[in-house]
């Protein structure tokens, strides 16, 4: 059944075909550079999603959260939650480790503390390390402090030490192909250099990476053991801006009921505000203009490839204000539902909480 | 029993006594002014809340979508959805005009003419007045569109008009109360202007208005019947920026477990990101930083006035990074959790999805 019928309210459509495509494209980068692929799971986190993995033969997962971590547990098995423990869910964390093989992050030696005194089952433990982002991790420099840590993870009979864990969301500033490919250089730098240094005395360290744009467009990750990136399942206006991908790419839009047009001012208003897509957004490149998404035309199929003209310019808890050109406004009347490309994938999929692919058929999430 | 032990992941604080406080001051206004209260209830989105206006007198609603109307229907019998009507939503509208006295918002005619043929009950309808706010509404100078538009509810047997109703948006760009009350005045002359020129064709007209800003500060709303403000239940830092409210009005917190500390760079990191606060930000005014929240220290009772040094400086989909000064940072390790004003609570309410008094007590929300 066709799902335009289904649409009275903001939805969120998935283009089953254009997601499948981008998990296999990253699918096969991995297998050609003999490594890991470990995707984050933060983006969909929808088991059902979850299961088009398992096609490209993917076994091991990311999570951002112990939560998410219990939501995805009854199928798979080796899961990293990405972010440095909170040992305040010290009860997740031991509930977790007794089911599956759990792989934590650590950063500080408070938690390793914590943890050797109230672990009850075993985990592996990453170092996350800092190789330009700021935001959490030992600086890759810090050799001294990192060594310390590993000396304190091995006297933790509970934990083994797996590697270093980092994570370049510097990429996220980055604006085209050749900016993306010098953050990647950067970080492969500085990881292995890390490895040579630590490699003698923990010859199975791995080093994982992760981050949508450098494992969109670099290609050598012969280096690096596992790659973990999130975004590029569905993509999105922001990581198009970054240049991570193709607005074709984008496996998702939100579809729309328009409640008002306002043709004098070329704008229509939908129903289709923050609650629904987040409140992201982004200067558009050609227009210089802040934009919360790019709008398409929906069809039985899909969507069409937006008009850059055509955006979303202005966003309230519930209403959206469309700013399109006089050849795209005249095509809309109110009652009709219209597309809009996300600025960003992940948090309107947040906010969503369920899919609907072209079919008309539901797909849940955590 | 405390909050404090309960916490382990990120949780939103209610201050019940605030809360209430802020909800009497309002209703104590209308009161004053012999106007009905008709809060909105996109704020708080709770049947328990939405109690403790029972307590005020109030017994008439404002929501935003068809979804909360159906939420709240089975305890409220007169609510206003505050939104232009989507005509894709009849199914809806047609169930609560049965089960309730639904008042709806038009602003076009192609939503009277759907409405006149699929209307199956009788609704109240609002004209939407745009007094200055450029969102939605017809233009309060177009009297000629106005006068067209009732006449085509004066046609629909189930229709009735029951005035004007305007929200005066731009008020959210206003700082400090001299200028929220520059824009009370503007959009009441306009009002009025409207009230007379169609008070002797209509003499039961309303008129209704709300914003939080205005509704806070201004005093003088004889010349109105009713007022819709909604943010005013929580307050947050953005209101206070705009001037409604002073900070220790906020009456939600978020807590936060703290998972790193990077003491050489003053920062600390929380679980506590847009997945919990939304991405909402606002430049500081005293700071001239863009700002995600400000931080305060958490009670057994509550939470203390924040240090404008202290502040929640980057955000990212699950972590935090506060920037503190030397005297709070030293006050904070791994493990503890930190208390945040978020930037507007509407926003983080609905991600938060809950509430725990400073009682232990959780709240929920739909």
């Amino acid at each position: 059944m066709s799902y335009k019928n289904k649409i009275t309210s903001p939805c969120l459509l998935l283009d089953e075909d254009k997601c499948k495509a981008n998990i296999r494209k990253i699918a096969e980068k991995a297998k050609r550079n003999g490594m890991v692929f470990r995707p984050h799971f933060k983006t969909h986190v929808s088991l059902e999603i979850g299961q088009w993995f398992r096609g490209e033969g993917v076994e091991k997962i990311t999570v951002s959260s112990l939560e998410m971590a219990e939501y995805f547990a009854d199928e798979w098995k080796d899961i990293t939650v990405a972010f440095p423990i909170n040992i305040l869910e010290i009860d997740r964390i031991n509930f977790l480790a007794e089911k599956i093989n759990l792989n934590i992050v650590i950063e500080n030696h408070e938690a390793v503390t914590f943890l050797s005194e109230h672990l009850s089952s075993s985990v592996n433990a990453f170092i996350k390390i800092d190789a330009g982002n700021g935001r959490t991790g030992i600086s890759f420099n810090d050799k001294t402090k990192i060594q310390h840590l590993i000396y304190e993870l091995d006297e933790c009979h509970l934990i083994h030490f797996d590697g270093f864990l980092c994570h370049a969301g510097n990429s996220y500033q980055a604006r085209g192909k050749d900016e993306i490919l010098s953050i990647h250089e950067n970080y492969r730098k500085k990881l292995n250099e890390l490895r040579s240094h630590f490699i003698e005395e923990y010859p199975d360290l791995k080093i994982s990476v992760g981050d949508t744009p450098t494992c969109s467009q670099a290609e050598d990750f012969t280096w690096a053991d596992e790659i973990r990136p999130g975004n590029f399942v569905f993509y999105d206006v922001m990581q198009w801006i970054i240049g991570s991908n193709l607005l074709d790419d984008i496996a998702v839009v939100m579809a729309c009921p328009i409640v008002a047009k306002h043709k004098e001012r070329n704008e229509l208003v939908i129903h289709g505000g923050a609650i629904h897509f987040a409140r992201d957004s982004r200067v558009h490149p050609f227009l210089d203009k802040v934009i919360f998404g790019l709008v398409v035309e929906l069809s039985e199929n899909g969507w069409s490839h937006p008009n850059h003209k055509d955006y979303y310019a202005r966003m309230s808890q519930e209403h959206g204000v469309l700013h399109l050109s006089d050849e795209t406004i005249d095509k809309y009347n109110v009652g009709d539902v219209i597309g809009v490309l996300p600025i960003h994938s992940c948090m309107t999929a947040n906010l969503m909480k369920a899919y609907m692919t072209l079919n008309g058929k539901e797909i849940s999430r955590m």
